[in-house]
């Protein structure tokens, strides 16, 4: 499960820069991937970090590891580009199912969620692990303290720990949330955290886990 | 939006007494209702400070406000009991659809949530907010800190404000979270937080929110 090379596919958004942002920063060889290849470029030279840009399916094919990080909306089409190139990799899948404009409203789709609906789109060779549902992006984009907690989810446990893993590499806490159907809960809870920042005005709310937790021996 | 007494149906068990033992310990009038009038007086004499205990009926007759505790097998049944006598009231549904033997994988209810299928059942009538999803029952019934935000969902902002009030005056953090559909989202971390106190051999996980919270101005 080592992940030499992460593809981060519609990197070029706030929250896929500022993940590959952060992961080039641990050493990792990080490509941002976009639709148009000269937009990935442009973006990872802004980031610097040794960060590269592709194509979202040149990045899918050259990555051990693909994170996707696009709109519910483009969804469909970004992970049927990938597809091809994803066979036995961990797919990181971020979609939060926000159906604008009520982006403060649930509204999960058909399938349960976005992650059970990628890992039907990417079919059963993809290992699909969801992540990064509440981060704010602007927080993890700087060097500071996110305040929230990744909660990881996934069918397959080593992939989902691998994940864990990346998150904590990130500065931020990974914790292991269950099935991958159990993002639901993360996904919906993106929803509540955009109306607290509006309700209650916070800059970019986010979500810890309480009590004490004590990490499971591997 | 007085709420001078107070019902808990399905108040004799573990979370509903002890959410009627932190309202009695306000200074409310709080009834325990359970589908048996003489259990509900038995628990009501167990937990002191004036609680009182009748048929969910009665005591939901007799309130001003009703809190709904039961498990969401018994959801629906519940819900005809009391349906007749909570017109015009405030009905707290904390209700999480948990579906033995997989209490930690989230499985919503084709309605969206428990929430939203509570408010259906109870009819137009109702006035519907939902809580108290992510609290630890064994922590609430003792004089600590739970160290869980209490999630406040429903249409009706100014009733969802009392039982934000309400989840204050417990010692707790109520939060406005949106609508009742948001519901969801607290719903199904219930069975992720489930699955942190297996995984992370935590002792009653919950969740807060992160983020410096400017309360509303009313």
């Amino acid at each position: 499960m080592s992940a030499q090379t992460i593809a981060v596919v519609g990197g070029t958004g706030h929250l896929g820069a500022a993940i590959g942002w952060r992961l080039a920063r641990t050493g990792r060889q990080v490509i941002i991937g976009s639709r148009q290849a000269d937009a990935a470029e442009a973006k990872a030279a802004e980031l610097g970090h040794g960060l590269r840009g592709m194509s979202n399916a040149a990045a899918a094919a050259a990555a051990d590891l693909v994170i996707v990080t696009v709109p519910f909306a483009a969804q469909e089409a970004t992970l049927a580009d990938i597809r091809p190139h994803v066979a036995g990799k961990i797919v990181v899948d971020t979609t939060v199912p926000l159906v604008p404009p009520k982006v403060m409203r649930v509204q999960l789709p058909p399938e349960g969620s976005a992650a059970v609906r990628a890992a039907m789109l990417l079919g059963a060779e993809a290992i699909v692990v969801s992540a990064f549902h509440n981060v704010a992006a602007h927080k993890l984009a700087q060097d500071v303290d996110v305040g929230c907690d990744v909660l990881v989810f996934g069918d397959d446990k080593t992939a989902r720990g691998a994940v864990v893993a990346l998150a904590d590499a990130m500065g931020l806490r990974g914790l292991h949330a269950g099935a991958l159907a159990n993002s639901a809960a993360a996904e919906a809870m993106t929803s509540i955290l955009i109306f607290m920042n509006k309700t209650y005005k916070v800059d970019g709310a986010g979500i810890r886990v309480t009590g004490e937790l004590i990490p499971p021996q591997e």
